[in-house]
């Protein structure tokens, strides 16, 4: 086997992770630094980040034998538009002591490529938002949702915080008393699940809560929704179910009917074994039955992964895909 | 008939009217000012608006004959809970040589008293937000919605424009060319309804045209769907219809089944004669059939008669409630 290297980069909002691997699929190291999305930290930092993590993953690797990269991150074609954004990132890639090129993807794609070696199919995610994609030969194709928490993002985490603030205020206003979820989200709110003697107060002391803070931290009541309904919560239930109607709509906006490639499932709130994952799959399974279900996995891998398959030493890719993500 | 005074002030965001009526209901002045409320302009402001309405409507009565007064306003509990702000308005009051107290109530009490003299009824509002409110021998009681855009004003003009571009952004997903509603929605917000040839760049623009302005201006887009739903458009139809739904159901929260009170509707949404007012009146009928539907008037007189109906000299506080505001 040759001693070609391929790096990946993962670049998310929170982390940015780096991969080297060779081409028979050995890890040779890898690195981790802070958030990098150019479009919310400016390229600058996102290219220092992007920088910092590419010398942990080869720390232990000569420069010289890395042959293609890629990097994947949020908002990947704005970046490729933006000529300084750009300069920056080569900045940062030659500054690693790279001299090969690189390619840029869109998160999406390589969250599709960690989780299917198939060239066609579709990705879902949900996570604080949501989107979907369709594939076509390994490039993003058609898109749907992910527009945004004021205009879209249905099922996602947003979404699910928000719709349990909802229910909530609609049990103050009617006189209901509150259950297990609307209590929980109570108590995070504004401290305590009592409620007012005019109950109205509660209902303003909630929404001062909520509008106190950037709309998108509802977002950081979703895993309320998902602990109430495995307790299964009535409430919370109802919402996870509405949640996965939504996505499999949003799926449904761009893929076939009857289609057969595969749907891989990413974002914190569908990679994690929750109620939500299981409810999705089973709405997916349903308008898809013959469509394999894949969860995604190490972004930063399957990042190095598109590297290395353009390479032509790389006769087989799925067998390194294989490799690489081993089926449980 | 003696000649004493009432004085009514009803402040809005955009403008602040004031009426003088003898006890007779013979209109002896009007006044407006501008946009007043002490939430959103600052209680010395909004005192200042007030004042100055106040003196339009007193240009030819002699103050010394006004022997009370009453002030609606949005947030009235926020102003009387502030003393600065209380203070500000006082002195606005004097400032009109006015000696007489005041009442301060809540612009949905207003908006009741507008509609109807019955001490017990429901008063729903959709404008730009949404709000329901029981009354109690004219005293606000239970309180539904108007919980803001970001939780709620479900039904309201912001909930429609948001809704619309939705349904476009879903229409641009699935490569569905968008009906007259979804051009009508994009024609406004891009300045044009033809679709890029990567439709994703088409709701790119979208998105980024509503994003770029408070969320709030989504209410500006009602109008458009009022319109297309009056010239029959299906998309349109079909949200007047799911708006008036939402609107009832908030009504529902509060409202006893079988209730036999009068509904009064107000707000630019259900004042004007829109579909939505249409839509509203037959759901409202529907799950009350024996309620009494009115639509708010003139909220200054209202408010001034909400003041003369607690005086001595009014023995008959229905019968100028009638001379007031003639049922068409």
């Amino acid at each position: 086997m040759s001693d070609t290297v391929v790096v990946g980069l993962d670049v998310g909002g929170t982390s940015t992770r780096a991969t080297a691997l060779t081409l028979s699929g050995e890890r040779l190291g890898t690195g981790r630094a802070g958030g990098g999305n150019p479009t919310s930290h400016g390229a600058e930092r996102a290219a220092a980040e992007l920088l910092s993590a590419l010398r942990g993953a080869l720390a232990d690797v000569d420069p010289a034998r890395v042959a293609a990269g890629t990097i994947g991150l949020a908002g990947a074609a704005r970046l490729l538009a933006d000529p300084a954004g750009r300069a920056a990132f080569d900045r940062a890639w030659h500054d690693g002591g790279l001299r090969c090129p690189y390619a840029v993807h869109g998160d999406a794609l390589v969250a599709y490529a960690s989780g299917t070696a198939a060239p066609d199919g579709t990705i879902l995610i949900a996570g604080t938002g949501a989107i979907t994609a369709q594939v076509r030969d390994l490039r993003l194709d058609r898109v749907a949702d992910g527009h945004g928490w004021l205009l879209g993002d249905t099922g996602s985490g947003f979404w699910l915080g928000r719709e349990a603030v909802r229910r909530l205020l609609a049990d103050l206003d009617a006189g209901h008393t509150p259950g297990t979820l609307g209590t929980a989200i109570l108590t995070e709110l504004v401290g305590s699940a009592d409620i007012a003697p005019r109950p109205r107060d509660t209902v303003d002391a909630t929404v001062q809560a909520v509008t106190r803070q950037p709309p998108i931290e509802l977002a950081r009541l979703a895993p309320l929704v998902v602990t109430a309904a495995t307790d299964g919560e009535p409430v919370a239930t109802a919402l996870i179910t509405e949640a996965a109607a939504h996505l499999a709509e949003s799926v449904g906006r761009i893929r076939p009917t009857g289609a057969q490639t595969p749907v891989v499932l990413g974002g914190g709130l569908l990679t994690a074994d929750t109620l939500l994952a299981t409810a999705v799959r089973a709405e997916l399974g349903r308008r898809w039955p013959d469509a394999p279900l894949r969860t995604a996995g190490d972004g930063a891998a399957a990042a190095a992964w598109l590297a290395a398959r353009d390479l032509p030493e790389v006769t087989d890719p799925s067998a390194l895909h294989a490799h690489l993500f081993p089926t449980p």
